[in-house]
């Protein structure tokens, strides 16, 4: 599931990977080296596996490829993950505006995907992505940006 | 919020701090050096900030500390939380069984609590752990081990 290809009616896109990433100022540093998106990977699962019937809206956990760090919690439908699948770019279920959500689509800040992997019950995604941008919404590199305090 | 003191009342606890930690067979390599649990935290967060009322059973990733690795996507309700503030190890929300759920409590693989952040909608929470062993009830280090084939 490499994707580099960009889309050729797509000016917007195209400038963007050819651009290296857009890193946001509350970036940390890269503490993961690269690492194969095949690590811990002993089988494999197909899109059949994944149980829509029993988890309707999936959650997806979003990981940064190349650092390691966890992005964003979104979550997928059905129809979400076959546009994901079809674009290799992460398209998300928007709970609060009930709709397909091409991440990046309005920031420019897409996520390309390198591999998803579905847990043992079938009901949570983990995709691993290189990042145009911030993952979040406040411009921040990951959504995960608060450390809870006690 | 380290955790290495164990309970002193439960010698199997114990046991499995003194040793290394138990890594299942198909552990992947360490692909991600050590690195810093405040990384990408640029601001805190209070328990207080948690959005239980929108999201009862909030998903929790859980996070090798070490690794990098993402071990399992699991959920708490507000005493989950709780517990796992106070014990430094991850309690979970059991939707099958219906009830709070120590991780370890039965397989010896506990997951001592390094870090916890919330992110920006306050409906997610990462976890950072030093795992006692294999994350998953297959026996694999992660629950995530199937990678999808489209």
């Amino acid at each position: 599931m490499n994707n580099n290809k960009g889309n050729a009616n797509d000016p917007m896109q195209n400038a963007l990977i050819l651009q290296k990433p857009v890193r946001s100022m509350t970036m940390s540093p890269e503490f993961f080296p690269d690492f194969d998106p095949n690590r811990g990977a002993t089988g494999i699962a197909r899109v059949e596996d994944v149980d829509f019937e029993k988890m309707p809206l999936l959650p997806a956990i979003v990981q940064d490829a190349s650092t390691g760090e966890v992005l964003t919690l979104a979550y997928m439908n059905r129809e979400a993950l076959a546009r994901t699948l079809e674009l290799k770019q992460t398209v998300f279920w928007s709970r609060s505006r009930g709709e397909l959500w091409h991440k990046g689509a309005t920031s420019g800040h897409f996520q390309d995907v390198v591999s998803i992997h579905l847990d043992c019950d079938g009901d949570a995604l983990l995709i691993l992505v290189h990042p145009h941008g911030p993952a979040c919404h406040t411009g921040a590199e990951t959504c995960f940006y608060r450390r809870l305090q006690p």
